[in-house]
């Protein structure tokens, strides 16, 4: 651990329990432990991620309940301790599995008479489940969870539980609030891994077990990180991730074929091309065993792709599968293609249709290895959106689907922004795909469709900031989406105090104060920004506070089409872009039209006039000018619930969090009076309430 | 000279005349030439600046001429001769003359009777007058002239005739349109000085005899040219200057002493600072003798100034000047001061008062040798706005008017625009602040309060361009400045016929057709873009390109206030800021009266409805609509009068002169559709004609 600052610990803070008869019966079975022989190997052949779940136990044992666990090889005898079964381990080199495979991580604890008393036994299938198994035991100490709450039977629902950086091996990170990355420096990985050892831990804490390290735009030094002389570096950092049982992605530039092969192109159905890729993924294996694989952002946003030689994305995608194929390796495939250089007055162009209109036709042209990485709405992470349509859609196709934990849209981690809630509502919705069960968390884990791979991806918030997420408060949005993708259906509740418990302990005031700031910190972000659906309204490049028209004659194809009379986007099939025709009935039908249309996304689905009264009797541009004096309101009162706190948070991660919310707070009132002002101004409709309008 | 391209020799490029009797006489004068000796000093002892015009006079006559002139001392013989008089040199070192002083540079051409024919004479005050005086010949030889259209005596008007470089010492130009800058590379001044050399000549040819050779904005690197450290470096440029007649100035960081002179305060009454400022001015002069003096950015966006303090701008120029004054050094001291941190709510404040609110009340506090540098417009360079009201109100300070070369906000080289005719109407305005004669260039020569120093300074459009300037037709805005300053009652339409001429040759067809487009080419720009004086609609920061709400809700005081009944901002004293009473009257009575305001700033000065009839007669909106049909027309009708050139302009020209006007039709149509679709959705008027609009 490289600092023990209490901003730097994030959620696995280890304080010292109160004494009592909790901390007593804990520190007894915590002071022996009884490590079950390796069935395949003998003790000095343990797995990297084993040493790791022992020495993390360690560490929280010690922390936590001032004890050194003495470790014992063999069967326990009666007294109380903590007994560690596992069924298989994890291998090493190439007979390494894969931690995406299946019942991998699995983990169950059950107390057990032993003698006089009871005994503590954690079981699981591979080294990984011991991992988490011990991660799961620390953190309910932490929370003073009684041993019975302990138990469990508990398996990761999702197979593919990602994290993405966006880092740049120039130290910058795309869309990064958090200050500089932590595995680059002027152009080469760091030296020192200490910090990417400490979040591999972080991750692993969580249950995240597969990470890409470079940024989707891969630019010409990250593309050198697949030849020999970048493999190197990128192996050691592989070896950090491997201690936490992550395995290590890359994203991949699609042209390097051109770019670092000698080739004078990268047609995935060229014989030469095809050979480089299969000697590339060879030349990546004798360097890293267990390398997961590539991330590919293709033909999207100007990066190349395969269109450039009239080969679709299938063929793209495949080329690189095979090449991987032979050592279980994965193509995760972003969806994220759009025509970008779009002409604003062209109104037939739909850019929330282009990853359905792009992907749907290819259902079943991909290989078994590939997976479409999907973002979770249409558009691009705004603040509110529907769900993609593409989740279902395709039905024999593996599918991930892609969160941004980065606030690039939702506050930038200057404004608070707990976004579990918004996931949850994403992989709750009901897709209507199949006749039972056609949740989309059901698609993204694969039993939907019987997928041979699936999961969650998520856009890390994380930097070298000495919190590592720039707001404190935004690291629960990093242990949140862990723990989500573990178990899609725990409550954003219950992982907002789970978070809060750990990170700041267990007084009642500020554990409830702090988890009712984040419950209610996403509706009150939504309220005073771009209102019922409608997106963007940010400053081009930035995205950082408001700008009405800032994107409205750009080329981006993200338009709200405000005129004096009215509002929103005709996305029907009856009058507008057809695109509500991409939802499974009845979801279309309740899309299609204004009448069923949930209130929050009327402005996505449709135009209408600033007096069209929405399902809550509010007409449009009341309930505009109403979110948006009440937004603003309510970001004065989290600030004043956080004062509340003084005293009861350390001083530093307290002064920290209310720096952040004091600019939150006026930051808001811009919001309102920018979106109240031009509403206003474009409307010449007064509010009802006689508010100052400026 | 660097490179023969023609796109490189910009105005000078000395084609050979075509054989005939023009020719002949010319080359007869110029085939012998007699220089007096120097009344003061020996042949051995001609100053740079006469070796310079000798150097000039033997390239061009060269070119055009195909002769070697034959350089003679004494006084003529009777045979046909150029003759070259001058009173006075220019002196060297610490007694050379400075090229603002009374009479400098003047000189007159005449024609003499001499044996059987006649010889041509060229008399001047001084060496740099020589110099002009050879620049005059070789212009009006290139033009084809006769010998009697060379007759003249001409003497500048302004004395002062300043570029002002925003270069930085990193490589980079602020708000540079024509690639990086010639001074500078990776923090250091460039070693090899020719290029340099090739543009004191360019700006030589044109009378310019000051340039400051760094951004106002000065940072940590350009702070520490008037260190020990930097001066060798410096002095080197300013010796290829100093050929050309040019004075070099640096821009200052206003808290030098606290960034490179360990002291703890830049307070402008502080014994310590005014000692250490008075030690930088010796350090200064002792590397550079006829260094010209100090430019001056403070307190304004962020630039460190007197303010911190408690000091005013008197107190921080007044410093500066006292350190300069025993070496006649001057402090050029920029009146662009105001408030960049305005909240948008607050429509009390009005940007367009700050220079004349912090200015005016200064006047007659300033030593001798200060000046102040005045924009042209109260605003920022922007395509339309009204003369500054601060010239001719102060009336005990020495005033200099500041334009705009580079095209920051007229299209960035990238749309042509010649701004000759904006500059014209700005000197010829009438701001009747004395009874006769109070037209601005009255007042920025000297005249008009007998100011002691005086003239006109301007950003430069240059850098390591090709062509210079970006736009090879822009190279006509610098030969234009230039021209400008030195007689302000040159015709726009003349100026642009002697740059063409110049530069395309004399050719009738391309001579017409490049004037014309010159000269419709401010009109055309401002007729599709921001209307009626309201000013940007540009998009933040780059300032290209369209963006009607781009800095509406910004802090940077540059507001039109359009809602869906009308647009524009109240400047008048009875319900506006009361801007207008800053101005003379009848000036201020005109401006306050919707009615009586020039058309084209009434968006400037009031606030009106749609409907509002112009004096034209047309509604407001109906103007807006008509302007952009016919503007991105007229850009469409520029590319296809260049189109007709082809085959009689050389290619390299023709070619990337034809891809710029394609891209300004391209962006014309989107300004055009940007601007209309604003106006139609937030008036919701309809254009008469029925043109579409998106």
């Amino acid at each position: 651990m490289e600092s023990e600052s209490a901003l730097y610990k994030a959620w696995l803070q280890y304080s010292e329990l109160r004494d009592g008869d909790l901390r007593r019966v804990y520190a007894e079975w915590f002071g022996r432990v009884y490590l079950e022989a390796d069935p395949g190997t003998g003790p000095g052949q343990r797995s990297a991620v084993l040493e790791t779940a022992v020495r993390e136990l360690r560490h929280g044992a010690g922390k936590m309940l001032g004890v050194d666990p003495v470790v014992l090889i063999g069967e326990p005898d009666e007294g109380p301790c903590l007994v560690i079964r596992r069924r298989r381990g994890t291998g090493t080199g190439e007979t390494a599995s894969r931690p995406w495979e299946k019942g991998e991580g699995a983990f169950s604890v059950s107390l057990r008479p032993s003698g006089s008393g009871r005994r503590l036994e954690l079981s699981a299938d591979s080294d990984r489940g011991v991992l988490y198994g011990v991660f799961h035991l620390l953190r309910g100490i932490a929370m003073e969870r009684t041993p019975e709450a302990l138990e469990t039977e508990a398996s990761p629902v999702n197979r593919l539980r990602m994290i993405n950086q966006w880092d740049n091996a120039d130290g910058s990170i795309e869309r990064g609030y958090a200050g500089k990355s932590i595995f680059y420096r002027d152009g080469n990985i760091v030296r020192d891994v200490a910090r990417i050892r400490d979040y591999a831990r972080l991750l692993a804490s969580v249950g995240i077990n597969a990470i890409s390290i470079n940024n989707v735009n891969v630019h010409e030094q990250e593309t050198r990180f697949i030849a020999e002389e970048g493999l190197p570096d990128v192996a050691r950092v592989a070896a950090v991730f491997r201690e936490y049982g992550i395995a290590l992605f890359l994203s991949i530039n699609f042209a390097s074929p051109l770019a670092i092969g000698g080739l004078n192109t990268a047609d995935p159905l060229d014989a030469g091309v095809r050979n480089w890729w299969t000697e590339t993924a060879r030349r990546i294996y004798r360097h890293i065993p267990d390398f997961g694989g590539f991330v590919v952002k293709a033909d999207s946003e100007h990066r190349p792709g395969p269109f450039a030689y009239g080969r679709d994305h299938a063929d793209g995608a495949n080329m690189l599968a095979e090449a991987l194929e032979p050592y279980g390796g994965l193509v995760i495939w972003r969806c994220f293609v759009y025509n970008c250089m779009q002409d604003w007055r062209d109104r037939s162009t739909d850019r929330a249709r282009a990853a359905y209109d792009h992907f749907k036709p290819l259902d079943g042209r991909f290989r078994d290895n590939v997976l479409m990485q999907i973002k979770n709405g249409p558009m691009d992470f705004q603040v509110r959106e529907p769900v993609s349509p593409l989740f279902g859609a395709m039905r024999q196709t593996n599918q991930v689907i892609e969160f941004q934990i980065t606030q690039e849209y939702t506050g930038q981690q200057r404004h608070l922004c707990y976004l579990i809630p918004q996931w949850k509502q994403v992989l709750d919705f009901e897709t209507h795909a199949v006749p039972d069960g056609g949740e989309v968390k059901r698609i993204v884990e694969g039993s939907g469709f019987g997928m041979k791979y699936s999961g969650v991806a998520a856009v890390s918030n994380t930097g070298d900031d000495a919190c590592w997420t720039g707001h404190p408060l935004a690291q629960a949005n990093l242990y949140g989406y862990g723990r989500l993708t573990w178990d899609p259906d725990l409550s954003a509740e219950e992982i907002a105090q789970e978070w809060v418990g750990q990170t700041f302990g267990n007084d009642r005031e500020v554990a409830e104060t702090v988890t009712r700031m984040l419950m209610s910190s996403w509706p009150i972000y939504e309220s005073y920004t771009a209102p019922l659906g409608v997106g963007w309204m940010v400053v081009p490049h930035t995205h950082y506070g408001p700008d009405v028209d800032g994107y409205e004659y750009s080329r981006w194809g993200t338009y709200h089409f405000a005129d004096r009379d009215g509002i929103g986007v005709d996305r029907t099939v009856a009058t507008g872009t057809g695109y509500t025709a991409q939802y499974f009935s009845p979801n279309r039908d309740i899309y299609e039209s204004p009448g069923t249309c949930p209130d929050e996304l009327l402005l996505f689905f449709h135009h209408v006039p600033y007096g069209h009264r929405l399902r809550s009797g509010k007409t449009v541009i009341q309930h505009i000018y109403d979110t948006h004096f009440e937004g603003a309101e309510a970001a004065e009162d989290l600030r004043g619930k956080w004062t509340s706190l003084e005293g009861k948070v350390d001083s530093e991660r307290y002064a920290l969090v209310a720096e952040r919310l004091a600019e939150q707070a006026e930051h808001a009132r811009h919001w309102r009076d920018v979106i109240n002002t031009y509403f206003y101004r474009k409307s010449g409709v007064p509010d009802e309430r006689g508010r100052r309008i400026y």
